[in-house]
């Protein structure tokens, strides 16, 4: 495919008259052809009020056409081929198999949003039938779904240039509940981003969907984003990113006349808290086990361990001495920006100034630009509880461990955490009378608790949370990733007396689309 | 009973120390006893910090006692008697008949409630078991349920004593979804809070809950609203009222560092579209039924249709001179308070004096104080497009009649609309072709959509959506009357590979609580 290094508006390239940027290798620094033009504020418009338009159409698609859309979507990703993993390599410095994986995982997002929008119980269909005699008064016939919100504006993650960027889970999701989307390219990945926009727009042509149904925007990320946040055309907002940007959209929308939801998924430390049992078995496993959750993909992903709590005493000491071991045979690997390695070697080397911190392990310099060696220190909990620095997120191969000595001192750790993403436990039979008394507390500090496993690795399915209380993420009672994330752009209306002719759909008697639905209450398979 | 004028919390009476205010009869504008004392910011957070010590035994309460305890509530307050409508009737003017009606509405709720608990699918359980041999990786058995968000802030509404207020819709869905309730009580009918509260309060102590399950507090409006929304203890905030609070309370809530959700119901013009076909019919039968729509409960209601658009020519004229003949053999009624009635004195003058609109029916003032003549006015929908003073809600008896002359008249009107709770539309089969195309356009704008109805009377079931954009309500993902209404108050929480010992009784595979699941993604009765 060739790179235009433009924008993508309404099915056409858009030359952006706000500047232009370039992609950077990160493992060389060097620039990647071609320039990439930025749009201004003005220009955005032109998306987001392509998408409104595009809205009446696509909200309303039939359901087999809806969900083959979608399939094109993943097939045309596909078909790109061996071109999105090396243009990705470069731009991100992501090993080519990891990216291979993440490209199935994308695809695979969107053929089960595909089956979902096939199987359509996210319409949440319900019909409450008339009860003419009813005393004292008659209740009319009552009937709900969910509608789509209207357009969406995503931001890409700098760290899943596919499954959380331009056609990833936020734009499967919002696409199969029937919203348009206006996509903000992460500047760090244009031609990535390119890549899939155009096989989005392949897509959206050849089924002859409203071109505004989905748009590709590259600008500068603060005043753009602002902009396309503040927007009236736009009705929600999917975000991956950092705290800083996540919580500057949120207050944006929520300053709008119409406050819109912001769905942000930003920062999490995922705390691993290991028992006396766990460290009865194989000491060097379980120390092999968080290095590597902590320095794969370079340590940028939204669950990468960043605290691991481990008894004081002498298991607890061999314990650090196998992690110290494991991450000095670890190297560094080429970080997605220099600025995020740059990040990194700021927040590494304030955590290892703290009062009461120790390096107690550290890997090898990589042999590329941009590839520090992983690092992983040491604490007590007495200084963790008091200490605001050690609670600061390092997106990176970093982590800290904390000694504790009591399950009353992991209680008080627990209650000084905010929100978190994922929490995990490592232990056996001896400490459950321990470790129960902790699931209630860690429920209400994250969205997914995780025994004997680690929290990378993020299954897609029906019963997955990627969420959790600010901020981790801004709005807890949502998922990013898994089939629960379509209801973030849905919003119920009711209908009521209303005459067949006039019903939609899925709401008519004779439920053509064949959606399961309650009716009086009851489960009626459709 | 008797009234001891202070506030509730965790089980006792507490004496407020900021000052005192007074019930009035807006019949009379005399003040009732007892004196009521009103809490200081200081006071309130004894309330917010018992309901947090109250969640994690409330949260994890047994099905059975759960719905028992709600169904207490029902009771008890049935228990009051006479006592409690006469009290109610002498605080808001309401009558009687009403309030009987209202009370057996809050009863149901809360009943239909304690059925939802014991039925529990709103505990959204999910079970994607474990696949050991799948490749390229295994499966964890991944879990999901809803739990409670927290304790939760609600503030009651001047217009429904008891079906928005003490233990009304938001407080019956949050105790039902698990959430300990701390009430702000209305300051204009202290002594039905009160009397409420008490019924509410007993239930808690005689079902042995923690005390904190629920406070009832009083104090100055809008410091004391402030600062419980403001409280980290509380997680979320239901609210009916005034645009003007409800968005104060928005943006203090969206200010804290966590943000927490607001579902707030505020304003709505309930606009009415009659068409054609609807005027060969009975026009005066139209005309009452609109009247008698806009003037019961003395137009108090969030339903109260506002807007009425007729169209143009002899049977629009037809229409208008029927509604004034209805409207002016009405009389006025005791509105809720001396404040409420100078309000709706202030905007009929200001609708009255704005330039095309005529006033085109008059009522009678009543008998008692503060019972103004309902008042019908007229315009045409050209001014109502350019002047936003015509949509404005004028809270009360009072309505404007629109007159349009195309269907393409409806739309531009319609496309200026802010978020309503409903639309209605008056029509016969041979108006199909030109509403049809008004009912996508509408649902962007409403949350229920009526066919020959009019918008009073809200039904308590299962399809019910009474929300809608805003600025009808701050959310509109969710509804504040109808089963939906309990997902205001959860969040989804994932358990990773967890023992059966240390699940949550809805996720053991025993289950125990009976609860229908997606295994899955498919559906197994509990």
């Amino acid at each position: 495919m060739t790179l235009n290094g433009h924008s993508l508006i309404a099915g056409k390239t858009t030359a952006g008259t706000g500047g232009t940027t370039y992609g950077m290798n990160p493992a060389t620094n060097e620039q990647l052809e071609p320039a990439y033009s930025l749009l201004t504020e003005d220009q955005v418009k032109a998306a987001t009020a392509a998408a409104a338009e595009a809205y009446p159409s696509f909200s309303t698609l039939e359901p087999e056409i809806h969900a083959a859309f979608l399939e094109a979507v993943a097939d045309n990703i596909e078909a790109i081929g061996e071109e999105l993993i090396t243009r990705a390599g470069q731009e991100t410095g992501l090993p080519a198999a990891r990216l291979q994986g993440e490209r199935a995982r994308t695809t695979g997002q969107l053929r089960l949003f595909a089956n979902m929008v096939r199987q359509g119980d996210f319409r949440g269909v319900r019909i409450d039938p008339a009860l003419p005699e009813r005393t004292p008064l008659p209740r009319a016939d009552i009937r709900q779904r969910q509608i789509p919100l209207g357009p969406v504006a995503v931001f890409g993650a700098s760290n899943f240039p596919f499954a959380f960027s331009t056609a990833g889970g936020d734009t499967a999701s919002a696409l199969a509940a029937g919203c348009p989307v206006v996509f903000k390219a992460h500047n760090a990945h244009p031609g990535t981003g390119e890549l899939v926009g155009q096989a989005v727009v392949k897509a959206v042509k050849d089924f002859g969907l409203h071109p505004g149904v989905f748009a590709l925007v590259y600008g500068p990320g603060a005043s753009i984003g602002q902009a396309l946040v503040a927007d009236p055309a736009i009705k929600a907002v999917g975000f991956t990113g950092s705290q800083a940007a996540g919580i500057a959209l949120m207050r944006t929308a929520a300053a709008r006349r119409e406050p819109i939801p912001v769905y942000a998924e930003m920062s999490s430390l995922n705390p691993v808290f290991v028992f006396e049992g766990a460290l009865k078995g194989d000491i060097d496993a379980v120390a092999q086990q968080y290095v590597t959750a902590v320095t794969g993909s370079s340590g940028q992903l939204c669950t990468s361990p960043g605290l691991l709590f481990a008894p004081e005493g002498e298991a607890g000491d061999k314990l650090a001495a196998a992690v110290a071991r494991a991450v000095s045979a670890c190297s560094g690997q080429t970080m997605l920006t220099e600025g995020i390695a740059g990040s990194w070697n700021a927040g590494t080397e304030a955590l290892g100034s703290a009062t009461g911190v120790d390096l107690i392990g550290k890997g090898l310099e990589g042999a590329t630009r941009n590839a520090p060696a992983p690092a992983i220190f040491g604490t007590q909990v007495r200084d963790f509880v008091t200490n605001h620095v050690l609670h600061e997120e390092i997106f990176g191969a970093a982590s800290l461990v904390i000694r504790y000595t009591s399950s009353q001192d992991l209680i008080e750790a627990i209650n000084r955490l905010e929100g978190q993403l994922t929490a995990s436990l490592q232990l056996t039979e001896q400490d459950y009378p321990t470790a129960a008394p902790l699931i209630p507390v860690l429920e209400q500090k994250v969205g997914r608790i995780i025994i004997n496993g680690w929290p990378t690795g993020v299954e897609v399915g029906h019963a997955m949370v990627h969420g959790g209380p600010f901020p981790a993420t801004s709005d807890s009672r949502t998922t990013s990733v898994g089939t629960l994330a379509i209801n973030r752009f849905l919003r119920p209306v009711a209908y009521q007396n209303i005459p067949q002719e006039l019903l939609p759909a899925p709401l008519q008697d004779e439920n053509p689309w064949k959606v399961n639905r309650l009716v009086d209450g009851k489960p009626e398979h459709g």
